[in-house]
């Protein structure tokens, strides 16, 4: 029996592989394609984590973002804030393990939710300069602050303490990061420029202070200062937990029967309606949710979705509310009309969610270009893969030729606008692990088309009452302008007089100038309208003249 | 100093996440995103592995898949090779355990390469089913087959073995397994049907005898009788290797000096480029690769770059070579003509690759409708994320309309085509861990745009010689077919006599015949001349007519 075979030969080069080398050879799994990208990641998962940290410790945020130039494809990036630091045992783990965190396991509105991020920077600069994160932080004016060089050991995914120390600084609470890594900076849509800029649209309550790689220093100022609502905690719903989980948590529960069990680790879930499921699935709701077989845990999962209950909590959600969401638009944006809808909360696989969108027209908007889109998923924008996100799949989708502006078939609008939309939610489901698109869920859409008719709506009104008229009035200038030189071309065609010829079409102006600059009821009638004045109406007159 | 903060309540949350549970929570990155896709991916992956291991341990492989539909959503997926097996103490790890096997730290060309795969399917059979993986595989005439149930602890990572026991099994050496996963099961595009035609088409040496759910047993025979040649692994080229993966090999080498580091744990350094690389680096080349420090291993670093060092070796690449491509083709394509090309080895980020394309042209394939386009990464069809692959970029950059098909701009040609294309690499970069397309590497998309044209090319060549003057022959034989009715037209038009209309018309049309069917030299003035005869010859036969 102790032949040899392939099968042993092939068995010696078996062996685990920790997820840092998986993805330190796919780092652009976690948005690290190239170097412009890695720049906006390292700052993004920084700023990511000082908002959160400030939320959940209730500071109103104060973050610098420095940028330094080393050399020509080499950056330093500095992030500080004034959060309330972390305890000295947790800050290598939390920057120096992929994986590793407090956002994962909970079903609340955060902005990180993989314990991927920070470290995943740390991961990236080091690959591409040998160089670790050196981490300042404290959690008090009681406390010391502490500083630490981190590494990371890729073959085992733990931290490598490099130095540790107490420091001097100045600051009561807060974590400063600094790293160096290989990146270029560029401005325009996707940059660091662009994203600091968005950040601090959507969130109003928060200073942040960049100073940028050619040394200027922008800040931009606080708009509120509330902070958003405070974020709790739900536990998942019935419906939206699969076979598999329903198993590992009726073994892993600390309830003492299958009906407290059902009560305790789910929301929505009653004293009856525990009675009713279990009675539906024959299984005994004093069991001991341990002692659950395969079979009869599947006899309660088909039973929960046989059984109605009600849609989970949603003042777990924290919208920006329409109004911040204008202040926002309006402190970055310079446009001339401005508006938002937000809608009530939905639900997609149990998890709770909900849609806002912002609306910014005319003004210093480029009228020829397509619509801008502004994503953003529980307040962190999202810069990258926009053709791979819902948000698009819901503007292409939504006709707003109705709304006033101009599109193709299956295109994004065109015309003076700036679209924000905003996606709320205990778990918002990324395309992946870099968080920059959101997934197609027929729900999530739904509801993002809701929020656009209802914004839609709000700007077609004012287009109605306010653009159109004006631009009515520069067409029929315009047209005006141009009779003499139509008579005397028509004259020639037709051989009638010229005179006659301006004198009618001035007629014919007229006549249709009345029902132009009358109040129009539908924005869309108006457009057709204004099209036949400018292109109809000279055939036809051209039809009369030949005629008499 | 030991006052409780906000820093410490929240360092109570923080906790490390086990890899499955990241993939259990996000297990559409897997590819597991719908019940339809989950099916395909369960067959996938475990074929792959068949495949693999056959060729590795050189055996002609006989692949069995079946599926049965035991409910509407669910279905046991079977999946039995003829391959070497795998011994007893391997065989609940790599079934069991995300992130383990022999694939992802080697470079050599191989289906897998990440450890994910077969242990993701498990993964989801579970979640879906609460159900585990049921493995019988035996490694040889004097070995005993072993059979176990294997469950994945996703808190963990790690395997939980709910069987294992020896049993007889008729097979001599393969491997066996079975699962129940959620899935829908559809034909067409994108299904486990057309999975297994193609995988047959790539791998012409392969037998595979497919189960289907409705109990139909299709059987698509060996092509070929050869294995492809065997998969040689190479050492990483020195320019594809990072600052931070170059100091962490420095550190790990068993060499003892910089200098035979250098030779030893790359490809193409000699002794003389060592010296080289070191003298320009200021590193001493009898230093213990150990004791270098950053600084001295970023000198070394950029004096690799400012190196010249030659391409990789390229015999590592297995292509499947021109006649094996169009056998493919044949033998599952019902066409008129087949080309294949085959582009020398190439190098991307310092890993070799080679790009191959097949082209079936007219038979039975749709004239009116976009080219089909099978996708290939190491002989393993790619069915989803075609938009997202380089693959099709590199088709959609190609004028096409230069080899006689139509093609709007930015979008794949019209015709009545098959285009297979094939990329084969020691490391293919997928855009996802499930492995679906091909990043846009620069390099990548040049490759297969020069392969598509010098396919393109012979395509042009046949459609030129066969087709067009077919095709203009049936032209001519319509407009023939018209020619009274058009003359009675224009008779009343012009109120000539029909006859003499007639007879014109004939003469036009003789007169152009000659040019049509004499051997035109560009397919595509071919095509332009093709119109003339269609609709512009019919407007100057108008206006002589008017002039008469």
């Amino acid at each position: 029996m102790a032949e040899r075979t392939k099968a042993h030969e092939m068995a010696e080069k078996q062996r685990e592989i920790s997820v840092s080398e998986f993805f330190s050879k796919n780092r652009h799994l976690l948005g690290f394609d190239n170097p412009r990208k890695a720049l906006l990641m390292a700052v993004k998962e920084a700023v990511d984590n000082s908002l959160d940290a400030c939320e959940e410790a209730r500071i109103i945020p104060d973050i610098y973002v420095e940028l330094q130039q080393l050399k020509e494809d080499r950056f330093k990036v500095i992030v500080e804030d004034n959060g309330p630091g972390i305890v000295k045992e947790q800050i290598p783990k939390i920057f120096g393990k992929l994986l590793y965190g407090s956002k994962f396991h909970r079903l609340r509105v955060s902005r990180g939710q993989q314990g991927i991020g920070i470290s995943a920077v740390l991961l990236y600069g080091q690959l591409t300069t040998g160089k670790g994160m050196h981490v300042t932080s404290r959690i008090g004016p009681k406390h010391q602050a502490h500083y630490f060089e981190i590494h990371l050991d890729t073959q085992r995914n733990e931290p490598i303490i490099k130095e540790d120390k107490t420091v001097e600084w100045k600051k009561e609470h807060g974590t400063r990061i600094e790293i160096e890594l290989q990146g270029t900076y560029q401005k325009g849509k996707q940059s660091v420029d662009e994203y600091i800029k968005e950040i601090a649209l959507i969130n109003p309550h928060a200073q942040i202070t960049y100073k940028t790689p050619e040394k200027e220093t922008l800040t931009y100022a606080r708009g509120i200062t509330e902070l958003p609502k405070e974020a709790k905690e739900i536990k998942p719903h019935p419906y939206g937990v699969e076979l598999g989980v329903l198993i590992r948590m009726l073994h892993s529960t600390t309830t003492g029967s299958v009906s407290s069990f059902l009560q305790n680790d789910f929301s929505r879930i009653s004293q009856g309606l525990a009675q009713e499921i279990c009675d539906k699935a024959k299984v005994n709701p004093r069991a001991r949710p341990s002692t659950i077989a395969r079979d009869e845990a599947e006899a309660l999962y088909n039973s929960i979705l046989n059984t109605k209950i009600i849609a989970p909590p949603t003042d777990c959600l924290i919208p920006l509310g329409e109004e911040a969401l204008i202040k926002g638009l309006k402190k970055e944006i310079n446009a001339e009309f401005y508006c938002a809808a937000t809608r009530p909360p939905s639900v997609y696989r149990g998890n709770p969610f909900l849609i806002e969108i912002g609306l910014a027209y005319g003004g210093s908007l480029e009228k020829e270009e397509s619509v801008k889109i502004m994503r953003f998923a529980n307040r962190v924008p999202l810069l990258y893969q926009q053709g791979a996100c819902a948000t698009t799949e819901a503007i292409v989708d939504t006709a707003w030729k109705g709304y006033g502006l101009s599109q193709s078939k299956e295109s994004i609008p065109v015309g003076p606008v700036v679209v924000v939309l905003h996606m709320n939610s205990v778990w918002v489901p990324f395309t992946s692990e870099a968080k920059e698109a959101i997934a197609h869920y027929p729900e999530i859409i739904k509801e993002m088309k809701l929020a656009l008719q209802e914004a839609g709506r709000q700007m077609a009104s004012y287009i109605r009452k306010n653009v159109k008229a004006r631009e009515q009035q520069e067409r029929i200038n315009l047209f005006e302008k141009y009779i003499p030189e139509l008579a005397a071309s028509l004259s020639e065609l037709s051989g009638e007089k010229k005179e006659v010829i301006k004198l009618e079409l001035e007629k014919v102006l007229k006549k249709n100038m009345k029902d132009l600059l009358s109040d129009v009821k539908e924005a869309e009638k108006t457009e057709i309208k204004g099209k036949n004045v400018a292109y109809g109406e000279k055939q036809s007159t051209l039809g009369d003249l030949n005629g008499s």
